[in-house]
């Protein structure tokens, strides 16, 4: 079958690669969308670094080495049931919740598997992965997703990343919350709080982006031109707010939401640094603050779909290219590079 | 009345100020002993900071401006009672929690005084300080503290701060705790760690704080010559530590703290820092780290109270010296600038 395959720093190629075998407890899918993600990005810009493995140190969980298959943001429809698999049938759109864990290390056996110690990720760090004709996955990381149309459900596992961030939060009807960034994650967790019933600021210089994010967020900010503490201060009575989510992955926008942030208010860092970013430790201390990290998702799925099915996210206006697997460089990771403020989320199929 | 009163770097004066008046709802206590606390070190070598006011900046609770009288972590024996205060009698020792608040804001309202957003100390912000022949306190800040000697009750304040700190944390019995730094907070965390159940590592560089450590934690480390991060590994399976507490200020220590602790595990940050450290913020997020600050203590001060009746902790051998107000700049600021390995808290007495 067909698999689009990561050999390295700009180096994909589209080829033949033998299918999986469906073990028991699997289910074979055929992958209908794949969102380009900025990590994919990375690794197609910068090379290999982990989870994605190297060409001689392979995944511990997967043990392969690169080549890889790609895609880890994907929909698709299921063609086969492996022995022991009785609720879900062929025929069925599903996601993909695409984590590969030990099952074994103190995490894990705590249920917050997505700390695994040797996790990885199906379309990062090898057993194939949604840029392919067809993919085996295990059961428990396949997630049913009813009428849903293909295209949005290869959103759903970003908008889990969102789920999960807001839940760790803690954020709460009434909270006022500001997010800075509103890139892919930080439009959708600007969805995810306003679906808690959150009352949402953005933060974004970008005015292409502001404007998406105007479609979901209560207030917009341009902090080129405006005042973010200010402005939270105002809508606050004086007094900040409740939780704030760094979307961005930039030191300035971490350290303005630790100053927009009430005493006692979380943070909660959901953007990737390119480095060790000075944090501005005195407000930590002073407010009482609680900086909090997240990645990935476990147990957010469920609730993720059921926030698109039941109409409260609405993924599809972030959904900004359609291409096949073939213009992945062209149409893919250059426009994401070269066209930020007009791209959110490019979809590929095979 | 004689008190020690601050006019700003390098200059205290003794001098005769005018009694407080016992206003109902008061209580007027004569000090007996009053810790040197880094606040005081840090007033003394660089001058006035928030919340110490300035010659022209008053303090928004007090309304006083320099100079005001120094010393905020005291015991002492009361010796009158204002209109109203019939729960205490002359006579009592006690320990006054050096608060000032404006009971109105967010935090106050929701009993997290600590965070009042205009909070002064007594003995730095005015209302005068424990550096005094006598001092009237509003009644909710004074604790009887039984008959607890009172050089061992002028450690309740640094004590109370410790108990916040590991209260903050959410420490509990056989948790695996690290702390880095053994000064006095550092050691007073240590020992309210061990009386929570947890078992304790305290990693400090001094040969001298570390064997004063060794009497209350169950692990010292010497930074310079062992692998801390290897130790917490041994210790702990390979898991790495539940909780860890930064009593140091130094960006070294907070970034192995974050090393040093499991998936979802806490640091808390409990020193202050001259400056924004970097922070390894890729931990925070790979391993889901919640870094909290904490700053004094609000409702704390009845347990510290409690642990050292009870005999839990001791802060008997934490006393490194006890002088007269005459010769708090030669024998009390400079003993603990020039000789801080043997130096943890010296008292002093008007």
């Amino acid at each position: 079958m067909k698999a689009v395959r990561y050999y390295g720093k700009e180096d994909l190629r589209i080829e033949d690669v033998p299918e999986q075998e469906l073990v028991p407890g699997t289910v074979r899918i055929a992958p209908a969308w794949t969102g380009i993600c900025g990590s994919d990005l990375h690794l197609y810009l910068d090379g290999p670094l982990p989870p994605a493995p190297s060409t001689d140190q392979p995944h511990p969980i997967s043990g392969e080495t690169l080549p890889v298959t790609l895609g880890h943001e994907f929909s698709g429809v299921v063609e086969e049931l492996g022995e022991g698999v009785d609720d879900l049938a062929v025929g069925d759109h599903v996601v993909v919740e695409p984590l590969m864990v030990c099952g074994e290390c103190g995490p894990c056996q705590e249920g917050r598997y997505n700390l695994c110690v040797k996790m990885g990720f199906i379309g990062i760090s090898g057993r194939g992965g949604g840029l392919s004709e067809h993919i085996v996955v295990e059961r428990r990381f396949v997630h049913p997703v009813g009428d849903m149309p293909l295209d949005q459900a290869a959103l759903i596992e970003p908008l889990a990343v969102a789920v999960h961030a807001v839940r760790l939060s803690g954020a709460t009807t009434g909270d006022l919350a500001v997010v800075g960034g509103a890139g892919p994650i930080g439009l959708l967790t600007a969805a995810v709080l306003k679906a808690t019933g959150a009352t949402v600021v953005v933060s974004e210089p970008s005015a292409a982006r502001r404007e998406r994010a105007a479609s979901v967020a209560d207030h917009v900010v341009d902090p080129g031109s405006e005042d973010l503490v200010a402005k939270v201060a105002e809508l606050s009575g004086g007094e900040g707010a409740a939780v704030a989510y760094e979307c961005a992955g930039v030191p300035a926008v971490l350290n303005v939401l630790l100053d927009v942030l009430k005493p006692g208010g979380v943070l909660q860092v959901v953007a990737l640094f390119s480095g060790p970013p000075e944090i501005n430790i005195a407000q930590v201390l002073m407010k009482e603050l609680d900086v909090r990290g997240a990645i990935g998702y476990a147990g957010d799925h469920e609730y993720a779909i059921r926030l698109v099915q039941e109409g409260k996210v609405d993924v599809a206006p972030l959904i900004t290219g359609r291409i096949a697997a073939d213009d992945i460089v062209e149409q893919g990771y250059r426009t994401l590079v070269n066209d930020k403020e007009h791209s959110v989320k490019i979809l590929v199929h095979m």
